[in-house]
């Protein structure tokens, strides 16, 4: 059987504002990918390729500006205030997913504009300058409910499978199985970190070996994986939502 | 740069109640393990091997047996309920992880007794027995609040890290990282699934190419990546916080 293989693209430099990412990621794969291949690039590069970048003073501003709902919000030991919210991608994530690592002193980064279309766009221009079929995740490092510590997730999707779908398949009794959807793109996405690393210059990793998850342009996006509201059960946080039926409870009385 | 390498292990027959385990993964790797290589079991051989087996009709009671806490719970649009819980090894998950998937008909599995421990027998009977310094991680399929789908992540852990503690550590900029806990371990989890898929029997991979996140047995298991009550923001569900709060409000008014 043949490994799966991850690696980093070696070569990449320093992106800045109105770069040519496809021109990025071709010079830096060479000859190197096959049909089949999945890039899996840190949506940092992304935002900087973007010009997403705001000075570090108006952070909380820009934070507010990308939330279309506060899910919970907590101040911390350190004083600063945590906000889990909804962001305009239909993503939960802490702080809108702006951040200040790896950015030019005094400025934080914004997300992607809209990484699913960047993500066919990126998988579209590769395929017709390099001739393989590839396809193209962007990541982002997400913290998760109940589990400390943080791993890479799909924010954008361009000509790869999100979900492997299993529904309607069988066990190896024969019997339908019961965990029915897993997030390949998440997977994906988290398998590559372990390769890139947070601070070394190596945002794009690349996955060979699953050939089966690539496909036409038109598949839909990481956009997908967001749970709707009226499925979330945390979709407030514990002490926003006794605080609200709390003052309901005494309204009501 | 050599790629990260992931496979599953081929030749594991059914796992039974009893089954040696090491000596399963022992014949199964063969000569092919080299030191650094971490193995990631799945959750379901354990749990057979611990004879952790019950019969369907006592599902629900299981559940409740291994429930310590419950988190949420909401009546599906099949009637059925879903619960999500904490169990008695600390981890938040839908039906405490009991599981009806590749059990033999008219059973359910519980998770591993103490799947830490049992990592750390794993590996330190597989370092004995070929001569290699091998990681052992147990896993098992979970949902994640605000994410459709399901990823594999990390229930037991025995002489690989967990985390990779980049906390002092700085960006490209020199600037402190601000994503500083990467959980590997559930990143290993995920990326092997992409290997192993659910229907085969492919229970176990190896990964190859992380040498530096194996170490001694005494290693903190996966019970450290359960977030603390206090610091979890969603420690009840939105309906259960609210209906809390609303009878609170009430007889406080």
């Amino acid at each position: 059987m043949t490994p799966l293989q991850i690696w980093a693209l070696p070569g990449i430099a320093e992106i800045r504002p109105g770069d040519d990412l496809i021109g990025v990621l071709a010079d830096a794969a060479g000859d190197t990918l096959a049909d089949g291949d999945i890039l899996v690039v840190t949506s940092k590069i992304v935002s900087k390729a973007e010009g997403r970048i705001v000075r570090a003073a108006d952070r909380e501003e820009a934070i507010t500006a990308e939330t279309v709902r506060v899910v919970a919000s907590r101040v911390m030991p350190s004083g600063a205030v945590t906000r889990i919210v909804e962001n305009r991608l239909g993503i939960v994530q802490a702080a809108a997913g702006v951040d200040a690592s790896n950015t030019p002193e005094g400025t934080v980064l914004l997300l992607p504009e809209d990484p699913d279309t960047t993500a066919r766009t990126l998988a579209a221009g590769l395929r017709a300058r390099l001739g393989v079929q590839v396809g193209v995740l962007i990541s982002d490092t997400m913290g998760r409910a109940w589990r400390d510590g943080q791993t890479d997730a799909a924010i954008g999707a361009g000509g790869v499978h999100v979900f492997e779908d299993l529904r309607g398949t069988t066990d190896a009794e024969g019997r339908p199985l019961a965990v029915t959807l897993p997030c390949v793109a998440d997977e994906l996405c988290a398998a590559t970190d372990l390769v890139k690393g947070k601070s070394a210059r190596t945002p794009v990793a690349v996955v060979r070996g699953r050939a089966d998850l690539v496909g036409d342009l038109s598949l839909p996006g990481a956009r997908t994986i967001a749970r709707s509201i009226a499925d979330d059960m945390f979709r407030q946080g514990t002490d926003e939502a006794y605080a609200a039926g709390f003052a309901a409870g005494r309204a009501a009385s």
